[in-house]
């Protein structure tokens, strides 16, 4: 059972969301910006990025909530998601999102892990200012959602379709968007 | 040296919020509403918990712009800041107040640290569900800006003066307002 009274039926994040819309309002902005404004990163990048730091801060709805939605809109590279989230370094993934895993993964840790080689290092791959900014706030984004989800014990379920239908809508309609069903 | 560009004279998230105005606006709304907006927690009691959060984390920067506007909020009580920041089971805190730092630093550490008892020991002492939600989202939120802040090695000021001064102005007028000197 969540901390604190939530709405039956709304799983991870969404019941929050619903229960408390003067912050979720900023919430769903700053996602939507972040995850599917313009960027040098594709969405599907970053969204790999949110699911990768998900599972590291072992959020089990966000984790396969932003990995549904990257398998989405990886399209047939889909099987990438689990391989990088799995052991990102043998994944078929290029020397660019392999650099910019490693920087998310020390902002997982914390900010003042990462060094200027591991800067140096995606930028000879071919990173630019923005993309590196957008993993570094992409990595710490999801260091808060993760701990909004999971210090407030909201209900993850169980059901692998369920995040794959949430995440394909997820994908295709964005952040803006409230499902009348699950949200 | 910032691991990116940022413009010169403009410490820590500000130089960040000037060059990425799209993020920044959102960032800038959330920040608000959670610690201005309405709360059964009081500005200066969520300032706190930001300064509290952000000194657990080690960011420079955050944890002294935040334990100034919160010092410059609580007035004559402005002890009360560093007091808690540096041992706030010692501090002269209320209950309730003390029961939400335990909650706050569980979520610094991770979210799924925060137990039943943690929640129970908070409503015991006063904390409803507002407060209860408040205390884990700023939480949560300054690991967010912590990291993003640091993983970035944006530039944290050594002079306190400087701090107190923004902080108090942070304080008085709230964080739509763009400062045209250090913003």
């Amino acid at each position: 059972m969540a901390h604190i009274n939530l709405p039956d039926g709304l799983p991870g994040i969404t019941g929050l969301l619903t229960s408390y819309p003067e912050t979720a309002q900023h919430l769903r902005g700053f996602a939507e910006t972040l995850l599917r404004g313009p960027s040098s990163l594709t969405s599907a990048e970053r969204e790999l990025i949110a699911a990768f730091v998900s599972a590291k801060n072992e959020c089990v709805f966000c984790m396969h909530s932003h990995a549904a939605i990257a398998r989405s809109l990886f399209g047939a590279d889909r099987n990438l998601v689990d391989q990088a989230i799995a052991d990102f370094q043998q994944a078929d993934l290029s020397d660019k999102m392999k650099a910019l895993l490693v920087i998310a993964g020390k902002v997982q840790q914390g900010g003042r892990l990462v060094t200027e080689e591991d800067v140096a290092s995606a930028r000879a791959a071919g990173a630019d200012d923005k993309a590196i900014h957008d993993t570094v706030l992409t990595a710490a984004a999801f260091c808060m959602f993760n701990r909004y989800v999971d210090g407030l014990a909201t209900w993850a379920p169980d059901e692998p379709a369920m995040y794959e239908q949430a995440g394909a809508e997820r994908a295709e309609k964005g952040y803006l968007y409230l499902a009348v069903s699950n949200e």
